[in-house]
């Protein structure tokens, strides 16, 4: 489907209500195990969208707004919320992302964007031109890539005690394609 | 991690808050798209959790503890959600999955299952010996396999809109391994 605002919203504003259910009051077994070495466990992943919440998205979509594509967006620290997830429980860092999260959409209707504005562009680092319409539909899908890992983690941590039916989960078999 | 009773349940408990949560609400265009074809969409997915939980799991855990291994597990038909959402809206689907997963889980509870009782075999018609432990966290593994499907899916309608920032998603890479 094309992008629209009205849908992009609507799915920010329940990933973090989602995860709280899912999460909270789960044994520290499933929540904070990973995938080995240095992987990511639910509660990192949750962590890490709180932080990007509160310095990347609204950060990039201002910054479009005002400079255009004259100068990239800032760079963004995918391990930052190594610090800020130190010492916080689970249900400290879900209630980080609620109130991140709405504090970052309360700040996206204040700016009452237009058709007009979602066709703007900017400038990645990495890969050059953007519109603020391909910003918005991917803090949405940045929202779904993680809530994908989340699932793919937890069920990491069954994935002996399945025995034969791991050939039947389709979740068993997914290598992770970096995310 | 070994599979625990109490882990598995306390996963079971939660999916049908965690997909409330996440689809309640959400426009059609995200709860009934799919990935082409005659693939499930997000509504199709829960109304398959809520025939799972009200024909197979606790059927076949009965049937495990009456005959062990003496008789395969009865056949489960994967695509009877079909007839059951016939003409349900998305948040009758997600009501029916709420009170079939209340209903195993107080089914399951009654049963008082000792660790020895989780050890018992039945039969699985295609490969075999399996123990009731396994079937357990199969149970648990099959709600994440599909809440990893429905964020695969939700991902899949914004494959175009989110531009060239899908190289960066790795839902977007995901192949869907079946499941």
């Amino acid at each position: 489907m094309e992008h629209r605002l009205d849908h992009t919203i609507a799915l920010l504003e329940r990933t973090p209500g989602a995860l709280d259910e899912l999460l909270r009051g789960l044994p520290a077994e499933w929540t904070d195990a990973n995938e080995g070495g240095d992987s990511w466990g639910p509660r990192e992943i949750v962590a890490h969208l709180a932080h990007a919440d509160r310095t990347d998205w609204m950060v990039r979509i201002r910054h479009l707004l005002d400079v255009g594509e004259t100068q990239p967006f800032p760079p963004f620290d995918r391990l930052g919320q190594r610090e800020a997830m130190q010492g916080k429980s689970l249900p400290e860092v879900l209630e980080d992302f609620t109130a991140a999260r709405a504090a970052s959409l309360d700040d996206l209707r204040a700016l009452n964007l237009s058709l007009a504005d979602l066709q703007r562009r900017g400038t990645h680092p990495t890969f050059g031109s953007v519109t603020l319409s391909q910003l918005l539909a991917t803090w949405a899908a940045h929202d779904l890539t993680h809530l994908h890992q989340i699932s793919r983690v937890m069920a990491h941590q069954y994935r002996e005690a399945v025995g034969p039916w791991t050939q039947f989960l389709g979740v068993m078999q997914c290598g992770g394609h970096g995310g």
